[in-house]
């Protein structure tokens, strides 16, 4: 993705005069906002606004719970002690609001998180732009043989080709046609709202979106995931980079406890301490299901 | 829209065996559990199971307003009042689920009521079925150029033909790709979650939907609108006509108040005043802008 | 309600030292910052955090309906097209965070506003204050003859001596009882989670309270009402006097459009249409019910 | 608590007339329908309307996975894969309304779920009730010295009676001032809006609440908790074993995964490995405060 001239002008405008505020600032989060982050081929992430960072999380707490949190000595455990108890309305008191620019289809897995404020560009209103994401051959893999929603092994390289000429060819004449439908050159010109149906959903759209951090971290736990898409996986993990500069308390107690944790189940609990016990244990005696001994055996060996 | 016999025989099968229950049952609601009402020219509309009718509104009122309610004499009187004062939670006590298969940019118009439960067909796990919607000839209409999200008279039928001709053939190629891409003979096959970014936007798709009666009435107020895209508003009619049977009194009131309502601002409330009281009034004198103007003439003459 | 000198130093300290940001400025909002506007007799409001301003809507609503907006030549023209037409997504991208403190009864109204984010001082953990809501005789009043839920009458001198004084001896008896339960002065003390449970719920008690400001305007709407109880509309009618501050164009269609509108009902619309006709309507061939009719004519005489 | 005659007799009509219905039924459920379960000493839970079931569950999901579910061989096996990986969509498709009966000061706690319906009792239209929680002198417990919002030992007799003795006669006398200043015997009568703020928050309220499967196991993972005030648990605990019946595949999956559970931190998680590979760790070298670290021992040794 490349911004335009124009584009890159009016971030730089908004960017060059700061405005004294009273309000709670984020430095780490200052020097991100506007700044367009590139993603796939076409897409980014810009800050457009945010409010809070880790003081106003440990401050809305202290409201909560008053003198019973004069014993958590600092902030840093304090968050941890929310994080780990899943007191999930202390994060619900910071906000961020993006600009994303994204495929279509990723923004269709995107919109399912539901709590979230959206203004997405109208194809009603407006002509969509001519880009699509193509992806790189290192990401056109196969479907994978053991995941039903996966991808396996890359394809070769001469499968690979074919796959992106029709992926462009397709792209390119489906726009052709969207564009002579609208044309008014000789013609009417059909309404854009009918047009737009003949969009491939590898087309760029783009939104405002606007989440509380608990909700985004929960996007985060989701589609920052190992399993979620690729496409999507790359704008999870660039916003969350921007959410460690932002509140880097937070986002370090998220990290362990979430990214970087595991759920045990019951059964999964009883395994352990067999094991603790010095009992060696198989799938057989587990009581788990083979599935899911396979992902207990993917963290615990 | 053809039912398979299969899917036709599963139906007659799930209405055959009616079952007791002790909760409160509409005989309305039950004429349409299962049965497929077509819409477009591939998608459908299902009652697949609802909670609670007329009387569970009155019931949950009564609760929250105790004694209070005791004057109001009947149940329709209840109801409308409930309407007229925005007491919106006695309609959340009913519940409706529905399956409906729909155009991919049509669903993605529908997922913004944000208040609703939602399964989706996933093509990450499964291979999408061919199917397009294509206009009636007499849906393909010019851009409105007077509303910027509408559109204005039907094309003429040499440039309609000529769109069809392009929807049709670029859903069959792009379909054709999609299968080609995905297809294991001869080559690895390319992951689902990737190959259907190459299918268009009048894909169909489908989905168990889940909603209260609140939030169906505000989707049937912004989408059974005539200012709704004709796609989307051949759904909330059939929706509508549904609630219609479910719960009658409460879809009288909804007609009344919202339906057929509208909502004047302060500025047009002066407006009206001064003419009841026999003054003429100009837009220039009204403290209208000219949009607004045109919309109030619209109603009031 | 008076602020001891420790709170006010700490907000002082917070005014008194402005940082530089690069996010959107609201003056209006920034001179509320932290400042506490007094409610009842010893409540409070103040304006923790906020983010956008009217500018942030018509930005939103620009990247949705792209060069479709142009047309539109002002921000304000823009603002009140999309608050007539129920276009609730901009201003979602605004929000606010607010300091209240409360009396329970009124929490207990409040808290029914869903789509907000709230840490509410917790009596679980901590000790509530002495600090009770008695009301101002003038606000003493009777129950109303017409409204179940409404006040007629203030009362008489010396009927309204006698409540204050149950009032005030109650609340005075029941705080005493709960720090003796409390106490651990020759005895274990009570749990706090159980001792709470002797206070009266004109008790205060106080929370951050974080909204967008579509639904900001939502509570307001109904809270800032004539019909809502006394004790929430100063609460409302202050935010509602703040959020003026904050972004003045959207409060000013707000008001035009729903605090000083009124919705009518297709019945309510065919009785002006014939009044405006010349024809005089009586209840009797409105088609409304008296109540219904009652309500048509405190606005339309 | 005891109903009342009339209440039993407007129960057991309300269970004598089953109705056919094509719906989903599930028979674990409708043994519940309407019978009062009841609560500490006035309190009560009824289940007033369900939809779904374990199957609705299965049908949901293979919704969205279409052929990639029929791998998985059994409903049973689905659900617990649905639960294992979060998949929460399918079980949103489930709903239950309830009635219940309960203290104010645990509604206060159960209303910040904010994904439900409520329609509550309103004393601004209605009177309450003289219906009081007086805890079980087993219950009254002194508050807990390692745990800023638990309950510690029993208290002894002789202070038992103390607080009992506060508790009954606050609740008396308020209640006498309720309605003293309510009558309209030789005086106007305040307003009910009003004189319910002389209430102790041990009067008990009642509403219909009614949430989704996925939320409902929300709120019980919540409340049903050792960690959750003993008068909320109990509710949860009936609520539970309620949910078992009605969808028992469901109930167990989340028993499994959720209520036997665990999260395990990335700390954790090391600490974890280091034992299985034979090492002592100490609360020094794990990297863990000593909270976490209690926690952490409280659950592995």
């Amino acid at each position: 993705m490349s911004l335009t001239p124009d584009q890159l002008a009016e971030i730089e405008a908004a960017r060059a005069t700061p405005r004294p505020t009273l309000r709670a600032v984020s430095e780490g989060m200052e020097a991100h906002l506007y700044r367009a982050h590139e993603v796939l081929d076409h897409g980014l992430v810009r800050v457009i606004d945010y409010m809070g960072d880790d003081s106003a999380i440990v401050q809305a707490a202290r409201v909560s719970y008053g003198a019973g949190t004069k014993h958590v000595q600092n902030d840093e455990g304090l968050i941890r002690y929310l994080m780990r108890h899943w007191h999930s309305t202390p994060f619900e008191m910071c906000e961020v609001k993006l600009h994303v620019k994204l495929p279509v289809f990723v923004a269709r897995q995107w919109i399912r998180h539901r709590t979230a404020n959206v203004n997405e560009y109208s194809a009603r209103y407006s002509i969509l732009d001519r880009e699509f994401y193509i992806p790189e051959p290192s990401q056109l893999a196969a479907q994978s043989t053991v995941n039903n929603q996966g991808r396996g092994a890359v394809l070769s390289g001469e499968e690979s080709a074919r796959v992106l000429e029709l992926l462009k060819s397709d792209a390119a004449r489906s726009y052709d046609h969207y564009e002579a439908m609208l044309s008014q050159d000789g013609q009417q010109g059909l309404a854009r709202e009918l047009a737009r149906m003949n969009l491939p959903m590898n087309i760029y759209t783009q939104w405002y979106w606007k989440t509380d951090l608990h909700n985004l971290f929960h996007f985060l736990r989701l589609r920052a995931d190992a399993h979620a898409q690729y496409e999507i996986r790359v704008y999870a993990e660039i916003i969350a980079a921007i959410t460690r500069d932002w509140v880097p308390l937070a986002f370090a107690a998220f990290e362990d406890y979430r990214m970087g944790g595991v759920t045990l189940s019951g059964k999964a609990i009883a395994v352990l301490k067999r094991r603790l016990a010095g009992e060696a244990v198989a799938q057989e005696t587990s009581g788990m299901s083979k599935g899911e001994w396979r992902e207990f055996v993917e963290v615990w060996g």
